[in-house]
């Protein structure tokens, strides 16, 4: 891997998917509210909600503490999948996800699905876009040592493609923040339930409605105009 | 009734129930993304979300558009019922509710229970907290000629006990923007999901970030220190 010079131009559409291509922040968050009250334990939704979009090894003792991960942290995310796999075939892509994709194509850029989920659902995802036909490369949870907002997932998705500087594009704050450390900008969707205001203060750059407007945004030079970060070595 | 001067002391403290005292925006967004979907209508579930908390008879026409109110609207809001009626058991009242509640009581204020849900659905949730041991009235969707945004359930609310002049705590801007229109102050939780910037926005004089920590506020003077609303005819 090579450092990257401060004037290199982005080449590299990182895109997030649950939340950002796919409407599942809302499932996710009540299956994660069922796995936590199968374990007695009732942390409000609202910040659960807030923290979907980390990994889930994380999530438990983000909402939680540590002493509920430690006690109940792998009964509990197993019981997450259970509940999620209930739910799953609620899930649907937003207007403008293939048109998304399409249009950061046409442009001529990398475009990779930066996925942290598990793999059977980001399986089930993809498919509902055609996301493989799509994508240069994608990625799952089993692809990055850790998971957001650590940058581990964004270099793996740009070293995937070898590309030489990329932008992230997610719902979360925690995207934003896995973008800032891997030293990238960020562009946010309210796609995710995240307002415009909690993006921007985690460090989004640009905040856009959802998949349809990044695409008008991607097809007028939106990647080409953005400053890629600060040099920075992408490993750890 | 009476105009109230501008310097009237606030007397009373209407609560917003839905998302305020009881943990159930979550399972509103989600019972209405299946009743839209059940009429073939995917809006985004985190636009669904933001309109949680206006009146049900105002939502699907903000959230689909007036054509879809007049094609559907009926059928919907009853397939709507049905689905919230799948999830309702697993609603739970916040940490704190039942501490607020008697905070507002031992500091002397008028407490009323300003809900604008369906009868069967606002008369669960006090169960929860035994509300209406505590307040000294509540209301529901029947109580109103207009629902949130509105200002007309704010009025019926200060009436009821005769209050002179009341703040309006809730967790949605649709609290903070009726309370706008009633001449009153108001104050917001993140309980429901709106993040703080919303809820400043759209008038909310202090925010918190749940009902214990209210529950403090009050306790210490809160209310007592509110500017009462400019003065106002109470309405219609």
């Amino acid at each position: 891997m090579t450092h990257r010079s401060s004037d290199t131009l982005i080449d590299t559409v990182i895109l997030d998917v649950d939340g950002t291509l796919v409407d599942s922040n809302y499932h996710h968050a009540l299956a994660w509210a069922r796995a936590f009250a199968h374990h007695e334990l009732f942390p409000p939704i609202w910040r659960i909600h807030r923290a979907v979009g980390m990994g889930g090894d994380k999530l438990v003792a983000h909402v939680a503490g540590d002493e509920a991960e430690q006690r109940v942290g792998g009964p509990l995310r197993d019981r997450w999948t259970q509940e999620f796999d209930r739910l799953i075939q609620e899930v649907r892509p937003f207007d403008g996800t293939r048109t998304l994709l399409e249009a950061v194509k046409a442009r001529g850029h990398h475009l990779v699905l930066a996925s942290s989920g598990q793999p059977q659902h980001v399986e089930t995802f993809l498919g509902l876009f055609d996301g493989k036909a799509l994508a240069d490369a994608w990625t799952t949870a089993d692809d990055a040592e850790e998971s957001k907002p650590a940058p581990d997932l964004l270099h793996v998705a740009l070293s995937r493609v070898g590309g030489s500087a990329g932008v992230m594009v997610g719902d979360a704050t925690w995207d934003a923040q896995a973008a800032k450390s891997a030293g990238m900008p960020s562009v946010g969707l309210l796609t995710g339930g995240f307002s415009e205001a909690e993006l921007r203060d985690a460090g989004a750059a640009e905040v856009f409605e959802g998949p349809a407007r990044l695409a008008r945004a991607v097809a007028e030079g939106l990647v080409e105009g953005l400053p890629s970060g600060p040099s920075q070595a992408p490993g750890r």
